[in-house]
């Protein structure tokens, strides 16, 4: 099975540390490529990095010529996931959202710790309309932007005074908010005494799942194919 | 005052319909200056075209150079606000939400008929998470595409048996669900026996309230500036 | 345009205050009249308070002879903004709505600093009915009675106090929540940091807006003309 | 027991059906004594008289001399229960909220028919703040007016047609959507098969209970007792 | 009127308290006696034994022969009640949900203070279910077991302490979250200055209620009588 | 890796026939074993065989002696998932929850087609507690019981029409709302053209997803390990 990760910014090396991360969570017999895209912003902090990001991605996998039989969306909180949808035939499945499904199944209220708290009313929109708001007991950030993540030992110390924040919430479960986190969850959670869903493995497992199942977006309603017309990715130089 | 008004397409025809629309709402003294997106689809339909969209019209107002004074958003349930919130120092107000806003004053219940069945889910979304999604009733679709809503009679047609739609499930208050509809309020409203409010209208007239109290957005959350990083706006030629 | 400002209370002072901050507000050509309900609680606070008042009102309005264009409703989460709807043909914009309108377009989230902690679930409610709920943080009293706010300093230092443990609540921006707060929006709103809506602005605002679109309240639905009955204004003599 | 039942309106001889199911549905040892406002409407039927009556209602307790141990109020779907409460020292219980009580311990879902159309909003928000909107599937109108309802077969047919409506919405119980039905209950509840909950008999036997519980308001909040000021009830002659 | 009262676990000891409180909370002329499941768990702390208990208690009234007129469940937050409900002809009424209905009555919101913080999930999700979880401020564990209940000092201190808290949250009225609490709302009422509801005599005032008004379990749904079919209650020896 | 998946009830056949549905949905490497329990209900439908079966289910488990890597419950719609994750130490996945979170991946809204009509209240409600209940548009039923689905013709007409109607209330993706039905998903995808999800299948991949990635259930809250106590499961011969 071939999984093509898309990264949400154009930071190679990001792109690079997700598809380590998605290949140690995937399957045998799964290969997994990356794809970084060739515009946007270089991390993803905020709504309009966010739109950015989500045309950017778009285009990407508009443009991308290989064979592959599911997208994973590395993007946290990061909008595009619907117009992916719309675009390709395989499953879509975004980080975000995959870590809250399997989350749910872990625990009866799960919580989140992502980067900069500005990013935290993007990801409790983003896991709403996903539809599984309702047992997230807080969203709550770190503090840290998406390119100071690699102090492992700020991130750490910051990332375990968060979680913090989200069990006194009510949480049972963690979720890591930011796909450079990935790696992060077998470092925390012996500390923390509770699961931490990293939201790239959940994601590949979950695209997985899907194809093996036979299983892809459904055409019949909103995610219908994109309708013919003009449409012009960028400015003209 | 100035206000921008942003197409969300790049069909100039559009823009300038919009443009009619908002003059014909605004209130003395103020100049509307309607702005085209460089790129992106010449319609938005669907969530693929809305995300385009998004970076389109953010682009658009990155590199406008004249001043203004407030934004209209004049896509009907496309992305992109928060994006422009985060952007811009004046208030910005979307169409969407804004019918929405003046939609709740005039009934307990309103509706929105728009254009494809297949923008419903978009704009559900687009209400709520603007905050006035729970007194929303319904939202119907035409079976018209935004670039056949030229013939008038057709449009009043089937926008008349939307409507009723709307009014079975509970609406007492009847909103334009695109932006391309601006002045149906007029032609409809009488027949229907309800209110009809037009979201290109609305926004203006809001964006004119907030400038005229001194408002503009909060910087202290979710919508701060955009942090200063490299951004590229679509492919390099 | 003529706008009727209600006052929620029988304090002729409070009245003259409020439309001194609808006028403020309000735009060129715009004439603000203030109404003082005949009978009634000297202030309202609390639910006893709040349907004496609404029923004054309504009795105030229903007996005044002279013409005007829209009604704004100055008692901070005071009930009897439907009667008013049913009663009178003009837009009618209770000021407890009209911040909250404008609030959800200036941040994600707004939060609102009221006089008595006893009036905050009425204030809850009342913007859950109107359609605005969802994005209001919190509700939080300054513990100032509606008569005590004319010691400004001591009323700007409860108000920022308040202010921070809604802010804390994740609010954006904030609401004054009370018709007697009216002018402190240029006080502390510098102070916090962030935009403060007085609601009485926001409805006056609101109420040009709804006239100038030609926009009214529905009269097919709940909000429909009283039917003509016996009535009895208050106990015979 | 001395139950006092309050009649949201003017019509003595509605109070002494009120009166009258009251005391059908009232426990041995229970005195039941009606209360008519002296002024208010002579029927509630939409929002202004809903205020009106409130206003009247609270008047009238305000000024009733005779000893009480609890208050049931016998407007479905009026306001001023709150006020009530804030009021008086003893337990008081709205018809409203009393049927939804009782109903969610019959079925998984209730539905309500009431008179006219117009009412059915503020039903529905009187049940959503009593904090049992939840398992409410439906309320719905007969098109009968409050004082239409004497013609004993007219009611009873309209109000089959409209509890069939309420089925359909999923509701296994039905609820009487008016003080002015009590007795209807036994008519019509063998022939739709399923539980009739009559508002007046369920609020008469939860005041029961809460007094033979030491039960009253709580005034450790928003329920404390009216602040000691100048109130005026009605106009001066 | 014969009050069949269930215990949630095995311990005698705790079914014959709970008939106490039963008695103390009953009308005259009703009679009230205990069963207590022959099987199941000691004490019910958690989903497990909850759903143990569920089935032992089904299978308690499935073969108790004597007659009786309603049914209490004397479970905090224990599950069970939709089955006995499909299972008998009268009505069921559980602790939980009664203690809710009634506390909506008394105060704008209201907590509970139960056992054990493990407890409190289920809580929640019961009275969400039931229909009254709205207006639920907080659930709050006071971490003594079910069966360490009977050092009433221990207990009434640690029960104040959680108090606190569910006050601190908006409660306005606190509810005794386990059968073992009865008889603490004389003994902490006072002290806490807010209403304390008991489960037990709030659910046998309300079975009392539904007998007198001639009310029961409906038929037409989800509580339809169990099928005929082949069960098998427990292991075969 | 081994999965263990749970019958809710006695019938061996429907054991085996589900067993055959998680071998087919399985990935390379995985063992399924059936565990049928040795009590309970022949088939479950309603609440009363739903409490039946989630006891005999985890005394089953209970009781089990071999080794397995996760659990799968397949009961749709069953109660017990929560009193299993406290007794086991290895994942576990309810095939109502596992279903909805794929279909969330796969559409903006699902719908469940089940047995009868009885079902539908439980299977919302096990939804909503999940935290995947929002994203659903309708649960529908066939009319058909559990052991009446071995007409496959009958069955799969039945299903074709209670799918239209679900497609009707906004449902892009459908759930086969039984364990009996695993198969169907092949007969009526290609008809319906919408993608049909099988619990059984989709828990059985997110069964294996958690095991690869090394999560379990949390210990932390909620789904702590079983107090130690005296507990009798079923009566004593």
């Amino acid at each position: 099975m071939r999984i093509l990760v898309t990264n949400c910014n154009t930071t190679q090396g990001m792109t690079a540390e997700i598809v380590r991360g998605a290949r140690a969570a995937a399957g045998p017999g799964t290969t997994v490529t990356g794809l970084t895209p060739h515009w946007g912003p270089e991390s993803a902090e905020g709504w309009l990095d966010s739109y950015l990001s989500a045309a950017a991605v778009i285009d990407a996998l508009r443009t991308y010529q290989e064979p592959y039989d599911a997208v994973v969306m590395a993007g946290f909180g990061e909008h595009g996931r619907e117009g992916v949808r719309e675009l390709v035939d395989v499953p879509v499945v975004d980080i975000t959202e995959a870590a809250a499904h399997l989350a749910c199944l872990l625990g009866r209220r799960y919580g989140v710790v992502t980067t900069l708290e500005r990013s935290c009313g993007q990801i409790e929109d983003s896991l709403e309309l996903a539809g599984v708001g309702r047992n997230c007991a807080a969203v709550v950030g770190t503090g840290l932007g998406v390119l100071e993540l690699e102090d492992a030992e700020r991130t750490e110390a910051a990332f375990l005074a968060a979680a913090e924040r989200v069990r006194a919430a009510g949480a049972e479960v963690l979720v890591l908010g930011c796909a450079g986190m990935t790696g992060l969850q077998r470092a925390v959670g012996e500390k923390l005494g509770m699961p931490v869903v990293d939201g790239v493995g959940a994601a590949v497992r979950l695209a997985e799942s899907l194809v093996a199942l036979g299983l892809t977006t459904s055409r019949a309603g909103t995610y219908a194919r994109p309708l013919p017309k003009r449409r012009q990715w960028g400015r003209r130089p």
